[in-house]
C-alpha cells in the first residue's frame, strides 16, 4: 500500500465519520423542533382579580368550575394554578397556560367559560392580565 | 312466626345494614385524611423578583439550575413554576410548593439553595415574598 493510498482511505473514512455525524445532529434537530415550538407558542399569563368579600365562596366556586371543565374538556387549556394571598383572600392570582392563542380564543368562546363570566360579573370588582414568558418549571412527576 | 319475631328479624338486619354504612363511612373517612391533610400542610409562596437588566441571562441559569436540584434531590420540594413579565422581563414571579414548613426549613440550608442565594445576591435588585393558599389546581396529566 502507497503513502498515497493510505491518505485516501484516511480520507474517506474521515468522510464517512463526518457525514454520520451530520445526520444524528440533523436528526436531533428534527425531533427537538416540534416540542420547542410547541413551548414558544404557548399562552401564559397571571389573571390578577379582586374578588368581592361577600361573594367569595360564589366566585371560588364558580372558578373551580370553569378551570376543571376547562381542562378536562379542551384540548388546548393545559393548566390553571388559583391562588390567593394568605393575608388577603379576596386577592386571588390565576396562572394560566394555553397551548397557543387559538386555543385561547376558542376557550373565551366555549359555554363554559361564558356561564362563568356571566356568573362573576358582579363578584369581580377588578381584573387584571399580564402576559407572561415561562423561564422553567420544575415539578415533581404528580405534581 | 310471630309478629314479634319478624320486627326482630328486620330490626337485626337493620342494625347490620346500619354497621357496615357506618364502617364504609369511616373507611372513606379514614383513606382521605392523609390526602387532605397533606394538601393543608403544602408551603405556598409567590417569589417576586426584580432582576439587574445587564445580569438577566446569568440570573436565569442561576435560578433554573436550582430549581431543577432542588426538585430533583429534596422530596419536600414539589414544583416551581418560573414565569418573566412579557413586558418586562426582569420582573421575575416564582410560584413555590413545598410539602410543609419543615420542608421549606431544610430546603434553605441545602447545598444548592446556599450556592443560588451566593451566586444572585448582587443581581437581585429586589425580592418580595407572598404566602398564598391553593384554591385550585387543573391541569393535563403531563402539565
Amino acid at each position: 500500500m502507497t503513502v498515497c493510498n493510505l491518505i485516501s482511505k484516511l480520507q474517506l473514512r474521515f468522510t464517512k465519520v463526518l457525514s454520520f455525524g451530520f445526520c444524528i445532529i440533523l436528526l436531533v434537530l428534527t425531533l427537538s423542533t416540534p416540542a420547542l415550538a410547541q413551548e414558544r407558542d404557548q399562552m401564559v399569563r397571571f389573571a390578577k382579580i379582586k374578588v368581592d368579600p361577600l361573594q367569595l365562596v360564589e366566585y371560588t366556586t364558580a372558578l373551580k368550575e370553569q378551570m376543571e371543565t376547562a381542562v378536562r374538556v379542551e384540548q388546548g387549556v393545559l393548566s390553571y394554578h388559583a391562588v390567593a394571598d394568605k393575608s388577603d383572600p379576596t386577592t386571588i392570582t390565576i396562572l394560566e397556560i394555553y397551548a397557543d392563542s387559538a386555543a385561547y380564543q376558542t376557550h373565551i368562546l366555549t359555554p363554559h367559560f361564558l356561564k362563568y363570566k356571566e356568573t362573576v360579573k358582579d363578584m369581580v370588582k377588578s381584573l387584571e392580565l399580564v402576559d407572561l414568558n415561562i423561564i422553567g418549571i420544575a415539578k415533581k412527576p404528580d405534581h
